[in-house]
């Protein structure tokens, strides 16, 4: 009998630890779990399509270039995601986190949001289409931990 | 021989008046589109589920009820649409909006974005997934009725 | 502009009246929906397949041929819906309303559940997969008049 | 050439030894099948939606948070079997199951029910859209193990 | 409330009046049913291609050229059916028809087998992925009725 | 019954007449068929991406803003379409005549190809994943009348 | 870099050593190929049903429960299937393996068909939904290596 | 954790050496990546069909089979692959080409073009549905190692 590896995408924020957190609790336990990622080094995923295919005179199609390049890889790994993390932080507007978040729903995709409370009435049409929200990374990895295996905290 | 209707579907921000300049572009070329939005009164929108299913003790939850409820109408008419115009406005977070964006992209839906520049860079993944990035309402007439019937402004 | 017909299948229990009532609430309201059912006579339903196509000596093949028979109905309509509203009751095992709940479900349909309290925690899979729990079949026709036009009750 | 592995989701009642006994029935025989099944500890497949993210004051809550919880293994693992196999115990309403048997049907899963005979009649909706009924483990072992390697029992 | 046509194309054998006999029964009931049937003149169905393109010198691409000019016909109607029915007759090997019966059943349409019991058996896989087997058109059009409005015959 | 409406989508070379003997074709013979097509007006179709959002400096993104603008009709109405015709003329590098018919083939649209012998070992791979290879206009009103009514010419 | 396993399924006649001598090519070869095929024993395939759930007093109904629990390898099978070969024998209706082509055929697999030329015309519809017909196991051999890694015979 | 495999397929022109230089660059950066292509052989991949399957009267249906021998290959690894690189060269209609990027469009498949400046009008359409128009093999390169694991050039 083989064993199911799951693979996780995690999108959406890129300036706190919280991948790294979840990433730890997913190693603790054991767990047979790909974690996939967006770029993030937020300057090269600016700039990565001026950077391999020439610059742009106007920052509108600098910013084309770039975002249609990271959607090679957003949108092939959010494909093939079981799961599909959504983070939303404190700060900037994180359309492209919300965007993430659609799109895998209308994939069918399991979707987690990871946000804080005060948020909640802002988030609620995409918490409404998620089938987990949390407050913290830690409770990402324990869910994924129970999913996988039956274990519960504590 | 019969008339194609076009449907199209007009998410995003609800303060302003750029769902009726829309109206009123299509209605003035006589174009046969089927116009179709969220709920647009703020507070149903927000409170439809506990006025028909009942009252909540937590925000959360009453939140909930109103999300899974608008998401009956959301869903069904994106599902259906031909186009999907999103609005970025001026204030609040929008996820809503980038969420719908993400949804009808991966449904395969015609995406057209309407937001003013300062936002370029905040939504440049977003607007990489379209097929048009607006400024005003009138270009978005504009865009329908050269896409219908083949004609130019001026 | 046309106007969209809404397509809602009522599937589950056949023993009280809450069809009529939803219906009634619809036509009260003016709401453009198709309703359609299952075959709601009892015996009719269960002898279809016989009548037609001849007795058999075993029941289970007796059923059979029924079942299979009411599938072209039911499977077709479920397959076209819109949404799809599950009636449980107060009685019997009800296993075909939960089938067809989880089969609408799949295929992406929006799904409103019907059913009283004392039922709430034997549903709570069947619930958590709509996109609202009702109790009365008022509150359904509320919520296809909110969805379709945006009128709250009161 | 490689061998296939069969991919088997058990769904249903978690009270008796079912499962065991086909896990057995396959070891016996050496078949590549993967066994996926949900969460069979009754309390934890309850309560792990509070566990993990906090308590609710209401019992319908209580009871969403775990069953999109649970959801999370059940869509995926069911989404990616070749067969379902669902089981029908003696007591409770087990509409959980029943949905299974829907869901698992409109993905175009192969569907084999494990049922007596005092439930055929209720069943004939959910057994007709099976590709076999059986009555005891050991005869869902002998399907698989006909399926795929062609031996036959005795 | 809309009317529901229902469309049923009718697949097979074309030396006998069945289409007829099901197209009376039909209209003797009222029923809103739209019949789609292939190309039902022999030497048409066999000559189209080389009348309309061109003769060919070798009777292969001869009948190449008629089959797929006639595919555009049958794949566009089954690709809309809800029904299809497939007429198997006394003579001839009718591969045609079992092929229509397999790319329907992979399309997940309703299908209804019209055949005598001497083929029972040879036909035992194409009978259990229908929904009916029948052994009279006017058995056809009493399922349709049934279905339909829910009246059972007598 | 109802009568059955053709979507036929024309496209390809914009530089000679066939559309029109198409269309004359099809009112000749009194067929219920829509045929739809680009915007055939050469310039309009190069320059209306920058008459309405604005000139760019640069002949890739001017063609890309035209290019999008365009593929916004183009896509709705092929992935529509019943039948898509596309015709290749003799001259220029048509292709995207050739992505249209690759495009309509993978949405798995009746196919039928309209060109001169002398392209046909170019276009081998095109021809191959149509239904029919046509010569000339009539032929294609030929097929349609045939497909439609089953009337062969002559 | 991997190499890419193709999983071929061999429908049809089980009769002669078709199957065999496509094996040997495929070996002889050293080409990557999976090759799954029915139960091709005949009275196994016939009574499996009836040998593990219970013998049945109808003709009719043993040969379903046989045709369904077959149904369960087939339709896995060639589901998963990048490769269909049917191959029509010299004797018997073969309705089955017919099913099978259209079965493939909406599925999207390609189709290879095995058969002698006085079959041409009876099977000119299957034929024209393949993309290589063949005469003998040898050319279906020769096909996949020519396909695999560009080998030609001789 | 597993390490991912891209799948990348080389369609188009096959007489300079851009799929070594994009194979070399990919082997240099040590990316997991499996390159697919057609045949690359012209005269084979011309005369395939009829070496295997016998020669023909007319060049059309010599080409007829050589084409949908090549469309095994082709169809079944585009339909695998997550990114399709179509590169237009110097000379000939290479209808082949785009029709492949319009194929792999519709199926949602990531498509980058590798093409010259003075292409770029006649190309606008198939290069709006890519994510990335490069002008030489090492930016190819370039993108899938950036996309892969997040390394920038330089």
């Amino acid at each position: 009998m083989s064993t199911r590896e799951w693979k996780v995408y995690l999108s959406g924020e890129i300036h706190s630890d919280w991948r790294t957190r979840i990433a730890e609790g997913i190693r603790a336990a054991g767990l047979p779990v790909r974690l996939d990622t967006p770029v993030c080094v937020h300057e090269d995923s600016d700039d990565c399509g001026a950077a391999i295919l020439g610059a742009e005179d106007h920052a509108f199609w600098h910013d084309r270039k770039g975002a249609t390049m990271n959607a090679i890889r957003t949108r092939t790994l959010i494909g093939e995601a079981d799961v599909v993390v959504v983070r939303f932080g404190e700060k900037y507007r994180q359309w492209n986190a919300a965007f993430d978040a659609g799109y895998a729903s209308a994939l069918g995709k399991v979707l987690i949001i990871l946000q804080q409370p005060d948020h909640d009435h802002a988030l609620k049409e995409v918490d409404a289409a998620s089938l987990a929200v949390t407050r913290t990374p830690e409770q990402v990895a324990q869910i994924l931990r129970y999913v996988l295996d039956g274990s519960l905290p504590g």
